[in-house]
């Protein structure tokens, strides 16, 4: 048990659906959580504000506000959340993405928008964009051509996540841009930091590319945790092993470091693969626990199980990275051998 | 002096600047206030939701809210008054008739979205529409054929406010909408009600062509004040004297009569004018007040001066008519006399 009291400081940094799902869980542990969020979307109603009004793209920032909103079924929070139908200029923008765009030509400042909304929702916490300017995601990929050797540059959100070929790896454009102070400041002062689920290229691995982010998550004494995708994405990790996951993260910042991995026991079955996986994690100077957080029937985590697994790795001693170790925890199994289980492999 | 106590319950009709001045006004009077608005505007933000999306046009209720805020520079009412600009999409939408969309889809009631907005900006009373189906308005217009007395239909708020011709007659479509039961109820129970200032033919005369509404309006056993324009407003009115609008309003509601005309004492010339218009009054059963209540160098109301009016006429002895009564009153001065005041003059 860290030094920490009763609520311990946690920043979650991700986006979309997976962010959600991690800040669903972390408000059941703790009252002081940060969501820093990627503000490279160009895709949707994000993307039609991004361009129209030049401000970061508010789709990701407003699920982080609904995932810490008081009450989830709220009228207001159904209404940030709610998208415009038919078939006119508004149709798919949701409420929510306009009164943060209001509010940013309001006030002038994307925080301070995030703070009011997040005041309106009642929200645990606070939400902050990784950077204060829009990014775009530029892609490396490979299988585009004939010649599988030759790779192509893909640009964008929508098109890196969606490409038929291999992403083999990611920049930001600009290459260089500000972290949000609010942002780093959170991860100096964190007891926790976790990273992921979410689109890999897109919403997880951004963050480590944010140079002022890098900085902080490499000299934060926050516990460092990471938590896997429950399976590979159509599109942007088609075909991705778990432990491809970690290396591509360790090859787009090769000093970042974790305490932890948490993946799906049900994921990745036991025995050799959870090896490789363990071999993988040795790159993050990581230890590596498998546990079971999935929602039956779904490649999404089940908020309280995530919860339950966050609280007792985080409760149990930093783990003195020493070699190889794989560990098993509660609902999920320890292992070390070689046989391979009968849960269900989402990874290939 | 009736039989309310600190706060007697108000009841204002209108639509657009000029209701917003009325409420300016009267929350300086009572916090009890009720806002019945038009919706039959189809130009605009307004007019862009209601064709994109059926909604009732939001603009004048917005705009009502935004007059009962608790705090007019706050960042709420800032934001909920705020257009887009730029030239896409979005550009001259307001971000509150984005919200009370919003709020209107997922409550599916116009009023309980005015009131979750009402909450928002911490309003002074209540804003609610005068019908719960956007309606329009029709008019019959002379003067667009080289022949004067052929009579042509113009359709739509905007055209009905922007003809060159001369507004004859303004009508309903439906001709029989429902009244918005909230709005009916509060006439009923009000100790005063305000009509005017407005656009006459398309904020003003439509509130006594809903049947219901006109039936309230009749019954109630409130204290009734007409609010003249200060001037007449080129296109819908242009070259209307006071005392026109005063007829074409009994034309329109022949069983409609009111206890007090309020007139700014400076539209109207000392002398033969004010008879006239006293004497259209008499068609509305009515007494008329001049009284200085004009912002100055400008054709709109004086809040400070508006309410001050208000609340003097307000506590005088309900007139009892009894055939031509022309009173002044403080700021304004008493008429009888014949001679012409070297006022300005508004009214041709």
């Amino acid at each position: 048990m860290s030094g920490w009291e009763a609520d311990p400081a946690v920043v979650a940094l991700g986006g979309g659906h997976g962010l959600y799902a991690t800040l669903t869980a972390i408000r059941r542990l703790t009252r002081r959580i940060t969501a820093v969020v990627t503000v490279a979307d160009d895709g949707g109603s994000s993307g039609r504000l991004r361009g129209e009004l030049g401000m970061l793209p508010p789709g990701d920032l407003r699920m982080a506000l609904a995932a810490l909103a008081e009450d989830a079924d709220g009228v207001w929070t159904t209404t940030v959340q709610h998208r415009f139908g038919g078939t006119g200029a508004l149709a798919g923008h949701s409420v929510g993405n306009l009164i943060l765009a209001g509010l940013t030509d309001v006030l002038g400042d994307p925080v301070a928008a995030l703070d009011e909304v997040g005041r309106l929702l009642r929200i645990t916490g606070r939400v902050l964009p990784m950077s204060p300017i829009p990014l775009d995601i530029e892609a490396e990929v490979s299988g585009l051509e004939s010649d599988p050797r030759i790779g192509r540059c893909v640009r964008g959100q929508v098109a890196v996540a969606t490409t038929p070929g291999k992403v083999r790896r990611v920049r930001l454009i600009p290459s260089d841009p500000p972290a949000g102070p609010e942002a780093t400041a959170a991860i100096a002062h964190a007891d926790v930091v976790v990273l992921g689920p979410g689109s890999w290229f897109t919403s997880v691995i951004p963050h480590v590319l944010v140079p002022g982010l890098r900085e902080s998550l490499v000299h934060t004494r926050a516990r460092k945790v990471l938590v896997l995708n429950l399976a590979a994405e159509p599109g942007e990790t088609a075909g991705f092993s778990a432990e491809r996951h970690l290396h591509v993260l360790s090859q787009h910042a090769p000093d970042f470091a974790v305490d932890d991995v948490l993946v799906d026991s049900a994921s990745v079955p036991e025995g050799r693969q959870r090896e490789h996986v363990a071999r993988a994690a040795e790159q993050l100077r990581a230890r590596v626990t498998f546990c079971d957080v999935a929602e039956p029937g779904t490649d999404r985590h089940h908020p309280g199980k995530l919860a339950a697994a966050l609280d007792q790795l985080i409760r149990q001693p930093r783990p003195q990275l020493a070699g190889l170790r794989v560990e098993g925890q509660h609902t999920g199994s320890a292992v070390r051998s070689g046989s391979v289980g009968k849960e269900r492999v989402s990874w290939r």
